[in-house]
């Protein structure tokens, strides 16, 4: 199971590798929210999403001979990147199973990353999970999980550690820390890792209406799927339900979930092109449109939002940025 | 006039307020470029441009009694938020001179930043030279030019501090390094920056056709005017020539300047959002465009470019975004 060791393991094998992204600020932002707001600047990392913590932990956990035979991915697209670079860079082959309706972007910058791409039909039935493990059984690679996986935690978990050094260093002990949520690998990293460095920062998962089922799930207290079809505006962040794995740890660290709607989203996206400068993809958005739009439900004091990723559909991000 | 010792000052002032912006890179750009590519992101700076660390390196180095009296800058934008930025943390007051025909969002942003803006008509033949000085004597305020001002250079090279100390942070000791060019604060700050901290790197500065007056003086030797009207696609660097200041010190420390297209600069303004996430105004991605299309131009070896302002008009940058 991960802990703050193994997070911190993490955060030393990344080192030199893995960017230290900033935590960003703007006086307008403030007066929005009504309270003080930084972002920490996800969309800056390599491959531009969170998602290469995840994919460079796992892939440098492996023993070299494991890892010499390659890893294998399922994703939508940030986490293919994540994992696609960090084996690139370990020079081991990687194969990444993505659905047939991600943003063209995202394929084509996953084989420009050197893996071979596989894709499936989502809306016809087709399951990646099946396809996943067919693959590993046929070729001996191993399969990294989007986030239900310890090392991909902890991996994800070094970016609590950096909010929890730079938030200090900015004299911030208390504070809401909002993340952009979709199976809760980069939730519960941080939550672990602010739990041993910032305790006194309450994590809360953000996510789009209609796709909720960690707002609902930890109402219950039971994983819940949401209602919802697979597709939808946040496209990197669209989980049916919380991980087995991650689950248990948002149960028992975070604070209730956060529904925000798709115009709010797309404000944030304008807010953080022109307040912040960043290109922030819908399900990057999130938490930025809950820190700016649901500040009641939240209490008093500063809030610290993930930026979580940035690789928008271009013809999209331009739409929204022109007010659609 | 602005030496090494005037720029660390400037820096040991700037401590923990002036932000220091990363350097970022892609392999998707370093492709187009066939080199390395280092992106000196200063969009991230308070108020979204270089232009902050001039305004505080000039407002902080005035004695506070003549501080008090507050700071007057004309600026077609940039420049403007930036000294209203630092006067307002300084809790002391600022006007603004601006051009009627400035981007709105820069003269609202200056405003919300709590200077007073005066506005002249530049295409009815309006001086701001001439509304500054008579405002100067009228107010008895403190005139901070935007780039003939050796405490506004010196605030610049704190850019060139930083681009050498992460540089050599990279193992890199010789490069070429573009910087966006207007007046020629920038670029001088940078260059005399440079000169001391990493003189193997050689710094030169681009503009956009037609606005090349620091090339044309460059290879002339004596300051000249370009032959353009002053309004035109990249707002932020369109001064008409060289500085009195920052000439001399061009001519002294610059290789020759590089001309970038129009379309050039927003073919770079598109890859700089979809490979590095990040929002630049046309102004600010004249050095990645001669980075990535004027590679023959440039000696071997990693190029750093600044991208320097972000403040784009959001529905011209939509547009650009688009594919326009």
């Amino acid at each position: 199971m991960t802990d703050i060791a193994m997070i911190e393991a993490a955060a030393a094998r990344a080192k030199g590798i893995v960017r230290e992204t900033p935590l960003l600020s703007s006086p307008f932002l403030d007066e929005i929210a009504g309270r003080r707001v930084l972002a920490k600047a996800e969309v800056l990392q390599h491959t531009g999403s969170f998602k290469f913590r995840g994919g460079w932990a796992a892939v440098s956990a492996l023993d070299p001979e494991t890892r010499a035979r390659g890893v294998l991915a399922f994703s939508s697209g940030n986490h293919a990147q994540g994992v696609a670079h960090a084996a690139q860079l370990h020079g081991v082959p990687a194969i990444i199973i993505m659905p047939k309706d991600a943003p063209a972007l995202k394929i084509e910058n996953t084989r420009a990353l050197g893996a071979e791409v596989v894709l499936y039909d989502r809306a016809g039935g087709e399951k990646r999970e099946e396809i996943g493990a067919r693959l590993q059984a046929e070729r001996n690679m191993t399969l990294i999980k989007p986030f239900d996986d310890a090392q991909v935690i902890a991996g994800q978990g070094t970016c609590g550690l950096e909010i929890a050094a730079q938030t200090a260093a900015l004299g911030i002990t208390q504070g809401t820390v909002l993340t952009c949520c979709g199976g809760g690998g980069l939730t519960s990293g941080i939550a672990l890792a602010l739990a041993a460095k910032a305790p006194g920062m309450t994590v809360r998962p953000v996510e789009p209406e209609g796709f909720d089922d960690t707002a609902i799930s930890l109402a219950s207290g039971t994983r819940t799927r949401h209602a919802s079809p697979e597709a939808g505006f946040c496209d990197a962040i669209l989980t049916p339900m919380p991980g087995e794995i991650t689950f248990p740890i948002l149960s028992r660290l975070c604070g209730p979930g956060i529904v925000v709607t798709e115009l709010e989203v797309r404000e944030a996206m304008r807010l953080a092109a022109t307040r912040l400068k960043l290109v922030v993809e819908p399900g990057g958005a999130v938490a930025l449109a809950a820190a700016l739009f649901h500040g009641r439900a939240l209490a008093d004091g500063p809030v610290i939002c993930t930026l979580s990723g940035g690789n928008a559909d271009p013809a999209l991000y331009a739409e929204i940025l022109a007010g659609g």
